[in-house]
């Protein structure tokens, strides 16, 4: 951290900031110029808010210069950390493909998708059995009957489950069900939820907030990482912008600066992205043309009748074709979609 | 809800449409102009997307005409609902000025706090036992110690309490200590805690998400008022834009905008819109201009030594002078600022 | 300028650096700390892109030290500059009140607004003839024949015109009829047409860009500066964020933010921070109260049938009331609403 | 334009109504619904704003049905227009890929960078002779004198010249050397300047301003299409948010968006986009997968010593593999990068 005192400070404005840092086990290297005087902050600065120091008189301005996250970061782990999603490396060369409908809403409706997104080649299948929904007379999902129809679709056709975990009081009993515990993007900054989520140990795939920062998404993270929970994916699924023409706007610049960053596995969420299916496609070959390492898609059998986010949902013909065109993007950039262990598994 | 079909839509179209209407007990009304067809729904809206009739076959656009939230709409209560916070009446034609630290420190920073803004006018104090830290290695908040000197400035001074609370199983106990709960701005959207805030039935100030519209704003305090919860204060905060000479953008207009739309009080938090301290007074200032019920503002005696938010908080004398001002705006407007009933009181 | 190094940067990169520093006249200040080192870039870096040098092998990260406008900061004149418009003081001590139709659209219709906002106290008349729409079908102004019927209400009224000049090649001819150009948040970072305003030794408003930073309006004052004409007004009047309920949103920090970094007046445009004429009046107090020198508002006799922005125009026997308020407002921030030489004259 | 009446509004506000609407030459198509009245309004309502109606006694809201803009919409052609470009047909099957510097520096970095994009591939040139700066103190580009330069390497090359224009009177001079006329982000609302551009007859690159909605994009390019000239390119270049890990986002949503509702041809500029040269190519294929029609990107042979947009610069090396990739991409998505008709030439 770096701290730029104004022209002509006092010196005993230097000494009591000087005094200030060395309280707070840091040591302060102080740089006369000629002109003005810059006070290096050395040590674990990663718990100061670079808001911290302007406040004190005689300072101009205040830069971190060392990153606020460390498990997270790319200087921790120098290459890009992979770990297994049922048969597929999750980070590693092969793209994964997670599908699934919005809402678990019936068990029909559930296992006839989950046997779409399987036969299309699809490695998990989503599904949410616990709902945020905007709007408190909206239909909230099935709770522990969602999160017991997943597992029997899990069953059936072999696929882990991704699914949404609102309350840290709930992941005993969504993690009994889930194979990866997700964190919507409402939840980002849910401190408790991410802390009792890192405890669990179970893979996380964790969403960026609608108007979070990379770096907030990154200190989310951390807060999981921070339990020794190392399995996270990241997953960018569109922040807000002044542009309505879609729900949200696909940050897609994420996807490279996110692999640059940190070494955790990069997915990007096109349905959300977008809210609606007629781009869903370009967006999720966007994601992997761009080097995300995985996209998550909504499918659904019959969109017209979905209880919720019907608009941004793929049929399962169509998720079949965008399967193939995700194996050709793949080939381009030299990765693969892995062949699921369970697309030819009889049921 | 208004479903305008595209120029030559088929009948089949039509009827699939209507037919999927009425299976949702609303009523379709369907009026076939020159040009277009538009369909009307008629019945409690309330419950569906906007954009769930966007997929269907043949539709152009849909658009709501009901407002999504009913409780806290202007139709559900036309006039402006005041409650008491103490001796003053929120929401009434007095301005309530809530001030305290952003995170309680220690018993004697608190206790200096609470009797510096308990003399200088304050009606209710506010400091977080229970932070919510972008960073896991930020000081994360005393916890139920917080709770209990709180509760201890609150007999010394009389004021009562506005403290946050981030899991809904931490409810019952922020109760026992708070007058006010806060939802904070990462909390908007937590509908858990929400619904826990609803039945507790104590009041809630709400504070809009950083990325939150004023629609969003106003369906996350419908989550808290169907519990038959009536108190609750709307707070604008700050909202996240491009902008980065403040670290927020204060939405001036949602004050105007929520007063319209809502009977619920409106209050603003210039401290945390602003996040500098030299601006805090002028948007205070415009906040009451504006037509707001009242400001939450951060005071400390000792800025520099603050482990949250130092750089956007008041030294005590300042924010003295600042209810001066606010005195000499609410009589501009028409107003006034009460006179705490614990302004006086010998401790 | 401060040049942050990557630890462990080689020898000869910090040697190529410097060698390019100076080449560019500026002086390297090379601090080599234990883990970092830092160069600093001493001497007239307005010019030096902030970006620049990040490319650079071995470079972590490039922070601004100064700011980089020159004749718009209060290191240049520290204190407030102001200037006369017609009879007030701009950026003194008085609040000046410009106000009039968006678009001159006739005659009766001009001479009509001009007096009644001259008998509520006005003390500019602003009027556009020259106007930018968004739609080519839309109605485009009157052009030179605006600029005529303005005239005419000037030397019907006395009060001074304030009119939109779109293209460097028209400032002449609207320097003609006008006291004072507008440069409209369209035309922010029109370069040239900032050049041409500032030949023109004319008195500029110059509008905020809608997704403009604060920095980027001050950079463009600049432009108008350096041609020696130190007579421009600011003007805040809406930014572009997520927010809809709104048309655009007030960024009201701008106000006491502009009033720290420059010493020019600042004035707000409530009409168009916010495109609809309930909340003009709330907004327009928030501005005086925050420290705005002054309000720009659109006044229309008959909104219903303006030919453009009808939904923001306050009708005039509203704008007399807002006059009457502001009056109020600017005793309790220790300001006055100056009396208009044209008030009582007769026509 | 549907205008939705309030509950209970009166027959003499539907009358008044209805009689404006019939002034303006369109028709009102009154609907008596059981709660509310709706009243369309048919004809060419493209000139009429949204907001117009807004402020009548008696309406609740009003929604705009058909697009406000025309000629460059799906409805009028309704394929995909294309024009030749040299020996590419922009628009069509083929990829197109205009490269070069920033700003035309001097006649070595120009032409050497020109035969650099030639032999990798490229098929056109871009560089700017008018530079917009945001400090009047940066290098403002070196006029004719680029212009020339710009000539003498089409001459070299015999790749067409891409190059911007900034005021209406130069219109005129940067047509006699550029092959396509660049209207930049910043003047995408500069109305007199998009008059003149589409007066020119000269193929058009109009880029999307940083905080215009897609919908004003099209309207801009309604300007210069409204004088007969067909020849226009929309580009993408990235969007102003919140995010500051790269200099804008890139509306990746945009190139899908943009595809569905207009004919017009597609590109993006991966280098504004992002701003830094490392993203650059990620962002070039996700652009190419998702659809667009072409890339721009800025290539400088010593990006260290670029007086513009050095940190967003390929070198050309790097340019080169980047063109192979885009092979790839464009072949994954069933179409394919031209080969240059000047690729093999020999200088």
């Amino acid at each position: 951290m770096i701290i730029v005192m104004k022209p002509g400070c006092s010196d005993a404005e230097i000494k009591s900031l000087t005094l200030r840092i060395e309280q707070m086990n840091l040591k302060a290297h102080i740089d006369i110029g000629e002109v003005r005087t810059v006070i290096g902050v050395v040590g674990d600065t990663r718990s100061v808010n670079i808001d911290y120091f302007s406040v004190w008189e005689g300072v101009e301005r205040v830069a971190r210069i060392t990153k606020p996250y460390k498990l997270a970061s790319r200087e921790f782990i120098s290459g890009h950390s992979s770990f297994p999603l049922d048969g597929v490396s999750v980070g590693g060369n092969e793209i994964v493909i997670i599908a699934g409908p919005c809402s678990v809403e019936s068990r029909t409706q559930l296992l006839e998708t989950a046997q779409a997104v399987r036969e299309a080649g699809a490695h998990a299948l989503r599904g949410g059995a616990f709902k945020p929904r905007t709007s408190p007379y909206a239909f909230q999902g099935l709770g522990e009957k969602g999160l017991e129809l997943l597992a029997e679709a899990r069953n059936v056709t072999g696929l882990p489950i991704v699914t949404e975990v609102m309350a840290p009081e709930d992941v005993p009993l969504v993690s009994k069900y889930a194979d990866v515990l997700q964190i919507g993007a409402r939840n980002m900054q849910n401190f408790p939820l991410l802390h009792a989520a890192g405890e669990s140990q179970k893979t996380v795939l964790l969403k960026r907030g609608i108007a979070a920062t990379i770096e907030e998404l990154l200190m989310a993270a951390e807060y999981v990482l921070s339990h020794g929970n190392r399995r996270v994916m990241l997953c960018e699924r569109g922040i807000r912008t002044f542009e309505t023409s879609t729900r949200n706007t696909t940050d897609i610049n994420a996807v490279p600066v996110l692999k640059e960053l940190t070494h955790l596995p990069v997915i990007l969420d096109p349905s959300h992205s977008t809210g609606n299916w007629q781009y869903v496609g370009a967006i999720a070959k966007a994601a992997v043309a761009a080097g995300a390492d995985g996209v998550i898609v909504e499918v659904h059998p019959n969109p017209e009748n979905a209880l919720s986010d019907g608009a941004q949902s793929l049929k399962p013909e169509r998720f079949s074709e965008l399967v193939s065109q995700l194996r050709l993007i793949a080939q381009a950039v030299g990765r693969s979609v892995a062949v699921s262990a369970h697309a030819g598994q009889s049921v």
